[in-house]
């Protein structure tokens, strides 16, 4: 079995699921991105109909669009840095308060090939919930296979967790 | 040939040939995106490296995060229409002013299957482009294929406005 098919034919059906379940639910669903640079946005919104449950999505590629858009603090992301479990929790909270969307989520990691550290390597990814007035933070299992594997493996991870909450 | 391998084969060399150049000319770009969802952004930052010239994107699926997060007027959007070349150059030009980036891009559509009216038919698509403290506003030619091929022939349109700006 090619893993990479598989990947892909899963993100197909957990985003059809994900999205029957906010539609079933009558809720509103947006995104935070970093690394992710618009791609779980852009998954959703491929789905027909999906103006229905899809708000809005914030990509914050750079550390002055977390300040801007998503009231991250500065002091966060220099403590912390911008791929962290705070910063994740910071951007899906901001994107709560300004979207007043049903369901936020947010995501930050290194996507690579560059950007890997000893404590941080290629692959570590980070993702933040914001439902029902709580917030949910997780780490995605560290995957490294190439760039557009790994962006896609966040958005499965990302999925899978909205999957599971509602 | 399949016309479809072409759309994709195209955007991959046209999102390598902006990215050089925004790259060699030290510019920034930022995305506001409607019908794309995010599509746009993803594209771009898949490329390695992009974080060098990519700042952010916004994706206003909904009428109301336009309003919050690109500055169009409410006037706007009842008189134009989402789906209006006067929305696309409140979209890029309220970017502009948000983002600071050096080029900001915007797209508003409709990607189908639904909403489509006689006036205005699915593939109806209109992108504006601020850059050099001037707002140039396009129609693309209107194809309509299908969701996911609309959608990328949006994102190619764009890619070729772009590489004909810089």
């Amino acid at each position: 079995m090619n893993p990479k098919e598989t990947l892909f034919q899963q993100l197909d059906t957990l985003a059809e699921t994900v999205a029957r379940k906010l539609s079933d639910q009558g809720l509103t669903l947006s995104s935070a991105e970093a690394c992710t640079g618009g791609l779980f946005a852009a998954r959703l919104t491929e789905l027909a109909g999906s103006s229905r449950f899809f708000d809005r999505a914030i990509v914050t590629y750079s550390n002055q669009a977390k300040l801007d858009h998503l009231e991250v603090r500065p002091e966060t992301l220099e403590e912390y840095g911008a791929v962290s479990p705070e910063t994740a929790r910071e951007m899906a909270e901001g994107l709560a308060q300004v979207s007043g969307s049903d369901v936020c989520i947010s995501v930050t990691g290194i996507a690579g090939p560059g950007g890997g550290t000893e404590e941080k390597p290629v692959g570590t990814v980070f993702v933040a919930v914001v439902h029902q007035g709580q917030t949910h933070v997780f780490q995605a299992p560290t995957v490294n296979v190439n760039r557009i594997y790994n962006r896609n493996h966040s958005i499965l991870f990302m999925l899978d967790v909205l999957n599971q909450l509602l």
